[in-house]
């Protein structure tokens, strides 16, 4: 018989702490369940998804070292539902020994999107052309060099459409540098054919598994719509999983990687990477033989990763977002649309807020996605039964 | 825009009591954390497998009318993940209006192994050759009739073998119902080719979802596989669809009922009947669009019923029982089979007690079957990695 092992925390279960208690955290609960290993998160609020799901939790703020001391205390591991944590607070527990995953290092390309461009970048991987300004002559100097109207992000924490501007003129450009003491990152505005994304899991030892490219549709810059195929074929789905598989092992990724791409005429450019489970990946519940959440856990306790084989031939994976009134309420008429696959996160609604989502499967992509939108404008109270 | 409506407890969400927190509620409770309903068990530990994954609970006894009423408070709906429950308490229950689904009426088809075997064969459903024996007299009058040795049965509360005695003669009749005060069921002992099961959900309206028919292997009168396809075709699973909608309809079954059934030489016979998610069952949650959990949840609480459609050609789901050891132990070696979906429950380990299964799904009946078995051998700590 082989001999048991115990984890780093001494436990027989392996035990993962993750920072943040939204939705991605909700649902890798399920997946921590489903294995029983121990999973923990560090949340806001007592109300937060992922604690009304019955994670255990730590309730405090990333930014509080103690927090996230008490978070780690006794997990193998700490990872992330969010980037919104500070560089300072994951310095400070790789300093006392904790297993951070990914890095901070790592986590730094989602967290500073100058820093990402640059040094993907440098790397050699295609970004968009891009400059870093602080001041308005910053703006019009890039402004005038590759033509009006470009597009200005807040260097940090904006997520969901939140600090991105599209600038007409150096004005512009002025007002927006007034909310944002660090400067912004200024790009192209690209003639876009597409927004894709594709998920890539790594593990410590560097072992990968890849997902398959998908496209997401954004709306109000809020993706709303993940789906699959894509068309355009293997060529293009084959550079996707290069960018991802090159990226993920440049950084130093560790856990699930999601890469947020450009389809432009002159091919494929980086927009943006997010070293955790995220909205893009939702549709692997359902469609893959492994989830983006199982496999981020699989990942980041370094347990061999799982196949991310789609069992469906066609998938879409609609946002429910808040419009007024709750999708609670309509759950009985979403459920009797064919193959709906509902999964709400227990958020008080709020306009403009994500609610939830509904997966459809099946063999005809137009027929999926009729399906799913239909699910899910019910859900938003925006469809009669 | 249509109008919110309100559940009859009177929140958005509908809610959900079970009565139980072993693994079949708690992975009722994972369901529900998709469906953003509501779930509270009732448990009679704090390390019951629902609340360590995190359902909100009630401790107490199924016995104990005031734990039963503290767990219907705030419920739209009272079900079960068990049928160890006085039928004393479940009526208090119903006589106070709360809505018990499945009815206490057709529990007592779970619960009763005498009053199933008579009321089933009045309805002409067929059922085994069986007597009732509370002195050995019967006993012997039924084996001398019938053919030694038989099968003695306590009426209420065995399971997984418990309770289940071979008789070889009227003595050993005797032996066994000395401890068995209120007498014992008898049964003839059958030549059985297979053990077969299949899940049906019934809505309070009596609309109704049929699951695949599959083969369960026992192994020390314990469910130790659940294998589909199984092989004989169109015909026997027709049959078997009969008996499972014929016995929900008859018995007015709400939620999900597992029918286990003896084949023998002269066709099928009823086995047991479960009103509630069943180990027969679990290989739906990877195989079939709608997992039996999701489907009880639906059917309780009178949502559309999902669909039970197949999403693989073949399935073998293996449970994974104490030997020595803890199976978290092995995690990492048993999540390197193949497509293994390791499910464990977090129960403290013991010899003979079911603590996880493992689904795998693919096209060859053989090879799923031995992914699956060799995962489960791994998590017993019986095989090497």
């Amino acid at each position: 018989m082989e001999p048991e092992r115990l984890t780093s925390s001494g436990a027989l279960a392996p035990s993962a702490g993750m920072v943040g208690a939204g939705q991605l955290a909700r649902m890798t609960h399920s997946a921590a369940v489903e294995l029983g290993v121990e999973l923990r998160v560090l949340a806001a609020h007592p109300g937060d998804p992922a604690v009304l799901a019955g994670a255990a939790s730590v309730i405090g703020s990333p930014d509080d070292p103690a927090a996230m001391l008490a978070l780690a205390a006794e997990c193998d591991v700490v990872t992330f539902d969010h980037e919104l944590v500070s560089p300072d607070a994951i310095a400070a527990l790789e300093a006392s020994g904790v297993a951070v995953r990914p890095s901070r290092a790592a986590l730094a390309y989602a967290q500073d999107k100058l820093h990402a461009r640059r040094e993907l970048g440098a790397l050699g991987f295609p970004v968009p052309r891009f400059a870093h300004a602080t001041i308005a002559e910053d703006v019009e100097r890039f402004g005038e060099q590759i033509g009006w109207p470009i597009i200005g992000k807040a260097i940090t924490g904006g997520y969901d459409g939140r600090g991105v501007f599209e600038l007409a003129s150096a004005d512009e450009g002025a007002e927006a540098l007034a909310s944002l003491p660090g400067g912004m990152l200024l790009e192209e505005r690209l003639a876009l054919e597409r927004e894709l994304a594709i998920i890539v899991a790594r593990s410590p030892s560097g072992a990968m598994a890849l997902y398959p490219l998908v496209q997401t549709v954004q709306r109000d810059a809020m993706c709303r719509e993940v789906l699959y195929p894509v068309a355009g074929g293997e060529h293009l789905a084959q550079s996707a999983r290069e960018l991802a598989s090159g990226i993920s092992e440049a950084i130093g990724a560790v856990g699930v990687m999601a890469l947020e791409l450009f389809e432009t005429a002159d091919g494929l450019l980086v927009n943006e990477l997010a070293l955790r489970p995220h909205n893009s990946g939702h549709y692997t519940i359902e469609a893959c033989e492994t989830s983006q959440f199982e496999q981020h856990l699989r990942a980041v306790l370094d347990l061999p990763l799982g196949s991310t084989a789609l069992r469906e031939e066609a998938v879409a994976s609609i946002n429910v977002v808040g419009v007024e009134g709750d999708p609670r309420a309509h759950l009985a008429a979403a459920l009797a649309v064919d193959g709906a696959h509902v999964h709400l996160y227990g958020k008080q609604p709020r306009p403009g807020r994500k609610l939830g989502h509904v997966t459809v499967c099946g063999e005809v992509p137009a027929d999926v996605q009729a399906s799913a939108r239909r699910a899910a404008a019910l859900l938003e109270g925006r469809a009669d039964d």
